[in-house]
């Protein structure tokens, strides 16, 4: 995004004409909503097999799925989600329908409970933070609000965190205690994280003996072309290096099957799964297995996964194409903006120039399309440079996303080339 | 339980006697376990409309089951619940599958943030004790131990805790913050709260000005006879004592529906609901509506539930009966034990003489009967006078009911008999 040298009468020309695109804009009365990585009812559609009968309520060992227990989850269902999540089965658990949760209470149980490694409890410590690459997930950073957790910002690169930064920091400050990754197809900007960044996570000297990395993989199985992105393995990279306790990975089919209804995830070493079934143990005598078991018959083993993507990419690629196809139209070669072109996931990052994001999403809001908050990809949801922009395509039908982008587009250009006139007068 | 003035020789006799039945007993090679409050299969079948196809995922408000959000829970099913549970439904929450959870994340949640009334959070203070109404639940008391909280037995009574205890410990000591409550047919004991006792709790003076009433009503429409309980209304009774935000009201279906899948309940006042969602809101973007609309199909509205709940007792009361028919023909008159006839819920507490009621779980247990470990019933597994055996008939067929209670009954006498030859000798 460089911007070309325009002269004041070029840039005064460009903004007359977004001030009357804006007008138009605003005169249609649009309401659309680009919020949230919600599935659109055609891709939550391709998984009303679970609405159907849902055949004997029984496990493969001949459990009563309809009663009490099983506190680890219904293995059959873990055996399809540990190839694509990269934990062995045995290690990975699957509960109930939200891996927010999941994480969440990690922190809490963390914060109550001496984890493995630990010294004492998190609360008993004097601060306790977390690395946030930024742009980041706005709920991983609620989560660590709500919780009295410090944030401390490392910037993202197209490789992951800047590692430099996360290595000096976890490595020189025991209060840091945990880092919040998205791994692949990251939450925003569709970021795949290299092999040498998995490497240099599971193998980095940390100051805290109870450092954890929040690996929530949300996106592993959701691929936007033919070729899936593939991320080392950190489970087995932090054994390798003797870490075998520093990650905790995440995951749920909220955005595979029902996003309200679906089956959540919890993988890690052996110690930290004892750790986390000593807490979940007095909490629960088990998740729901009834759903698990629907999970099992609407998807049958990883291959039926993999194809049952393959149909969301369908529905979501056009979306995906129909953003960048928009934005190239409109926004390309003026400076104003770049944006991501994920592989995968369900956001595009869009960047404009310094101090526009806010006024940006303030403009589209008031001509009906309603964004994510600016601010909210980053810790106290401040955006110090006050430039990005996280688009959520998923949702709306594709005519909404384009009349949606199209609108996005036009108070881009009115806001940034306001801001660049001002600048120069 | 008076024991009739026995001579040496009578009792020697009885204690021959209960060693022979126990040999033959044992060499049945039985394999029967009461231990846990399940319900059993021809229970579970009530509810396989869970399991047929669901129908239209659309609630009432025209909302998409299938996606996220709806944090609070279908209406149409809170307002199925809201009169069993004696909360207005605009205070009533649906939530996952395990009312469990909801108690033990109360806890954390007053533990990591302020609750409404309190003057700090409970990781503040120096400590943090709970009056533990005994017999009691064992899951409630591990929560307890599992998060650093002091239990504190206070005596039950047939009207529920013995009030006097209760307004002393509560009222003088501001260290105690909570006290936990099955009121209605309790767990162990299925003793039925007094309106006064409810009066009580709700008006009584308490040091801590954060104090918090659990209030477990696991069992609220469990009646085993044609004239169900009623209990007082907790949350209108500490409004109308000026204080409104002094009850946790817990409720789920899993002894209704499917104990592994159903709807759990949370209610409360308004700011303690306010409070509640200030935290689940940073946790989940809400619970699976789709196993909600699920039971509002299955069952319908109050008078579904109520007539829903009338097939289970016609199946859980000829055990009930089995249980109280085999103890009196083979413990009525012999002084060696006493037990509940509960109206409702799923235990039956049985006591023996003093220092006998491990022994009889243990040699119950060599037998191939599994009984819940004595002292399951008290905090910390001690119940100091050894004598309280809770048993569970809910799961197995009748004719296993039998065997396990007549099983029991000869393991009663066995140990008993011995003990007073013992202490005589």
């Amino acid at each position: 995004m460089t911007a070309p040298a325009l002269t004041i009468e070029e840039l005064t020309a460009q903004r007359d004409r977004a001030r009357q695109d804006y007008l138009a804009l605003s005169a249609r009365g649009l309401k659309l909503d680009l919020t949230r990585g919600k599935p659109s009812p055609s891709q939550l559609d391709l998984s009303d097999g679970l609405l159907e009968a849902a055949g004997p309520a029984v496990a493969a060992d001949g459990t009563d799925v309809r009663n009490y227990g099983g506190l680890q989850g219904l293995p059959e269902l873990r055996a399809i989600f540990s190839e694509a999540l990269q934990v062995p089965v045995e290690r990975l658990l699957a509960a109930g329908n939200s891996s927010l949760e999941l994480m969440h209470d990690a922190v809490v149980f963390a914060m109550l409970g001496v984890l493995p490694g630990a010294q004492r409890r998190w609360v008993e410590e004097p601060e306790v933070a977390f690395l946030c690459p930024v742009p980041g997930y706005d709920r991983h950073f609620a989560v660590c609000e709500r919780l009295g957790v410090k944030m401390i910002p490392v910037p993202m690169t197209g490789d992951g965190p800047d590692m430099d930064v996360v290595e000096r920091l976890a490595g020189q400050d025991p209060r840091v205690k945990g880092i919040w990754c998205v791994p692949k197809y990251s939450n925003p900007d569709g970021a795949v994280y290299a092999d040498e960044t998995v490497r240099r996570l599971a193998a980095m000297t940390t100051a805290a003996p109870d450092f954890r990395i929040f690996w929530d993989n949300a996106y592993a199985v959701h691929h936007l072309t033919d070729e899936p992105a593939e991320i080392a393995d950190l489970l087995a990279l932090c054994a390798e290096h003797g870490h075998p306790d520093r990650a905790f990975v995440f995951g749920s089919t909220s955005k595979i099957t029902f996003a309200g209804g679906g089956v959540a995830f919890f993988g890690s070493s052996e110690a930290n799964i004892r750790w986390w079934l000593s807490h979940t143990s007095k909490r629960s005598i088990g998740p729901d297995k009834v759903n698990q078991l629907r999970h099992v018959r609407l998807l049958r083993d990883a291959e039926g996964l993999r194809e049952h993507m393959r149909r969301h990419a369908a529905l979501l690629r056009p979306k995906f194409d129909a953003v960048d196809r928009i934005l190239t139209a409109e926004l390309g070669g003026t400076g104003l903006a770049s944006w991501t072109r994920p592989a995968g996931g369900y956001f595009v990052s869009l960047e404009v120039p310094e101090g526009c994001a806010r006024e940006v999403v303030a403009k589209a809001g008031e001509a009906g399309i309603v964004l994510t908050p600016a601010g909210a990809t980053h810790p106290y949801g401040d955006d110090p440079a006050d430039r990005l922009i996280r688009i959520a395509p998923s949702y709306p039908a594709l005519p909404e996303v384009e009349a949606a982008i199209s609108g996005l587009a036009t108070c881009v250009r009115l806001v940034a080339t306001e801001k660049l006139l001002a600048t120069r007068s």
